[in-house]
């Protein structure tokens, strides 16, 4: 088996650009409502966002060692997406990883483990998503994959996949789709402006969702 | 069944400004130990606060439907207690329904389920109490009901009852006891004040709760 | 039995102040990987940090009386750690004990169950360390033990042991590997921190951390 | 506040006797979908069923004095619905409250808690369900509520509400709604028999639900 | 967006009836420790085994309408795998769908969130893996994913990938991989005989396995 | 730091043997109510018991090197309580350790984590007490610490200390307390018979506990 896949094509940065304007559940709802990563996996100080094409990494529970070779090869932009198991005691990212990922231009780090030496990683603005906060250590002695299409908080992720964070969750956005999720997403966006507009001057979501016919269809009974 | 009741008594809005100036854990206190909601159910951000009579949700796993509906009803002050049967995945509340719900003057939402948006939320100083964050849809397909008794985070809401909560968590009272538990929690602030007076003039808390006695009378063996 | 037992050794005040410039994830790897208290048990405000000598109490669930006889007799200086058999329900601690451990120059409070009056806490300064926020109340009606050897968060913790935590987390170190530590922890700080500035510079952790002889050794296999 | 109160109304039984025929999920059904206590609280042995009209009980943690006398005023027949608020630590029923509520006739427990005893229990053939195993013990200090309305399990339950249950989970049917219950529940086992000989003959749930129609109207797109 | 794929390749049914023979933890460790299934999914009674090709199911939370499409196109030997995303409240399958695939030759169901009924279908034989048990009712009123790549239980499951469980735990095998994994696997099964004869004569494993000699190099120091 | 230490004082044969006939709830009682080892750990087959003096093994996360080389150094009877810190996602123990204990007449298992081939440990009638089953992997590549003093499911568990666990849970005993305590549960037994045939003749607990003056000494409002 090939442990490290060359990355082959990723969403392109022009893209990227645009969806940082984006909240994470804007996109989730003009994607069709797929790609939603486990809510549990949460931003480390409330201000992380995260947005930017998947470095996708498969460590071994208590081994960050395949972490260690994906920053190395990590290119600017790239967002770090670890799956660890679910170790959530394991601190597998610090501040030496911090500081070799900032030096990079990583984006960003999203691991469904734990991370230590969280008050540095604020101060660098370094974003980063996970299950947990663990002063624990970690080995460097087992190999895992790097560029593998892996399982992630529930969702599929592919190497140059989209990955977009806030503080509502995570979005992963297949590269082939994101082109058209994005254009959903404005329209989206431009939508609920007009809808809060309606919203502010009075209007009901039951009026402007079409929501007073559902309820009637249903059979709603009321004193 | 009929799906929305009418709001009957509900608790007074004098007594409601008065509950605003208590903390959650007295009023708990004063009501003799009982109304603690589910410690699991969270302010969004830390500063989130509410206080007020109890519009009650019951929303089918993964559906809104009810939660519109309610909105549409609320009168101001109101707190929505929405129970969504613990469905942590599915963004229950958004952007679109604090824009309501702030035009409408609705108090706040405590819910058993996920809300998304949650950076507009507090950008608006709309107090939201959740199990969690994400990003995770809602379908509008399905009925449940308004204003009836519900079982919410382990403890039964009625329309009406006061809803108070804080950092420390969430305490219904029912509309019947509001007065003297207010009544109570008055008392307790005081007493708490003096204790607190005393302590920092050295007291002890074994002098001033009689805890010696308790000690003593349990036997406890010390070196 | 002998509830109540005298503190032996503890600790020195000198190791402790220098302890204090030190991060917990350094002070675990420096005392060899060992000592993690689970992380769930974690700073009820992020800014929250404990050092300091372990004055250990054991209470039953649901009940608190301990707690005060502990803090009646702390020590300034000493860490209350609280075993409260994980219950999450009961609010444990709250501003009164607060106010009595802050007069008598208590360092912090590491519980595994849960506190209240959190906002309070905070505004004093005091740093506490729970599993959760809980209006709940306790009764003041079993005896415990105090100063006796206790399992604490997945770790043994003896009165006297250092406790030293941060936002990443909750370290324990034995009494008596306290001084050797410390200069492990030193050395440590010292390593990393010329670790950064190389890595500023441009090399990858794979170059500094001998990790390409790992990876060549383990069989890699790149495409 | 008065703790005990009489029983009310309970559900009759000859009721109770013609619902033991019926599984829970169907009765859940049957109900409109309502009623279902949290499946957490599971059967301590598989074939463990219960069946019988509710005395509540509302406990301390780590207290179950209220559960003693609770045995004490039960009439053969009804189903012990115990909320110790969720404290799974201790194990606040044994054999000697098997054996006094196997000797009046107690016809089951529910428990939100721990129990211990299990194989006395199962051998007894006294139905328990919990949510734990515990060997821990608990106190006999704290007053609690006996037959007054209790949130539990997630659901409301009122003295003399029916209690059904089987390895699929629990369910509660108000008393004034369990007639129509029945009926509908017989209604429905009926259809599912029907149901299940032309399942066996070869249909597919697709036509005897009329769920190509659905399938079709939202627009479902096949390879 | 297709709904529902077309089965494509799968794993040839001569290799599913001698995987049958094999315990998923030696699958599991032949197939290089890739694809566990997270083990929260359990049988639903403990002597349920599984063992054919996924046909992966992706559904709404609360809403089974896709289960029901699958049974209707599955073929005999088919495992379905069904996300419905870890709703463990609603009974996503019952005896009325256990029957429909039994009839039509399904070997088995997997899926992340909870089923009713459990006695019948283990009346029946038919092999059921979930993470719960629950009375809850599903909606049938929104589309979802036939055939498509899933993740599930942390594992990227395809349609035609062998899934094979039994009390251990799920295990997937990507389909191309399943034949070599077979013939490891049978190498691990006869090396593991003869280690075990060798440990019923005395040796330890220690010797066995070579660990002397890691433990040597790690340094290991012994009173 | 020596990682080997020699077993010391252990509690005798004879009381082991003595222990066997006994509840691990009774013990727990005649204890103190100390030692409850989280309940969370469970015995793999219901039939499970064990009884016998800890060996106590410390391992890293997903590393089981540390149980092989405790299995050869282990005497008849000794059971071993394994710490691998809550990881369980790694099967640690399974039919070649279960092989080799047996042959060395290891009396049982218990630890913190997940083991495998369940049903090869249960049909050679090995006592194997866990958080959970998984078919994960172990690497063997670290050092961890055998008869030390360790934290076990939140006590203190010394190498020799005595281990009682059935269905209801796992207890530890102090060894110097071992002679105490079983006294206290034969007392504790006999005084539970005579209290059983009492409630069989139709004694209520009330009267036999003495908690009616409980009751109302605490104030009970009955109507």
């Amino acid at each position: 088996m090939t442990h490290v896949l060359k990355p082959k094509e990723r969403v392109s940065k022009e893209l990227v650009e645009k969806f940082k304007e984006l909240p994470a559940a804007t996109v989730y709802e003009a994607a069709g409502q797929l790609g939603m990563i486990d809510p549990a996996i949460r931003p480390v100080y409330p201000e992380a966002k995260v947005c930017g094409p998947a470095l996708t990494v498969f460590c071994h529970v208590g081994d960050n060692l395949m972490i260690h070779k994906a920053v190395s090869i990590a290119q600017p932009g790239d967002v770090l997406v670890v799956s660890i198991r679910n170790d959530t005691r394991s601190g597998a990212w610090g501040e030496i990883l911090t500081t070799a990922a900032v030096q990079r231009g990583v984006a960003g780090l999203v691991i469904d483990g734990a991370v230590r030496d969280s008050e540095a990683t604020q101060e660098r603005g370094f974003p980063v998503f996970s299950r947990a906060l663990a002063v624990g250590a970690t080995v460097k002695k087992s190999l895992g994959l790097i560029n593998h299409e892996i399982s992630f908080g529930d969702e599929v992720v592919r190497p140059g996949d989209l990955i977009v964070g806030d503080r509502d969750g995570l979005v992963v956005v297949p590269k082939e789709r994101a082109e058209t999720v994005y254009r959903a997403s404005v329209d989206r966006e431009e939508k609920e402006a007009k809808l809060m507009e309606k919203l502010t001057a009075g209007s009901t979501t039951l009026e402007l969702l079409g929501l007073e016919k559902t309820l009637s269809e249903l059979g709603l009974v009321e004193e």
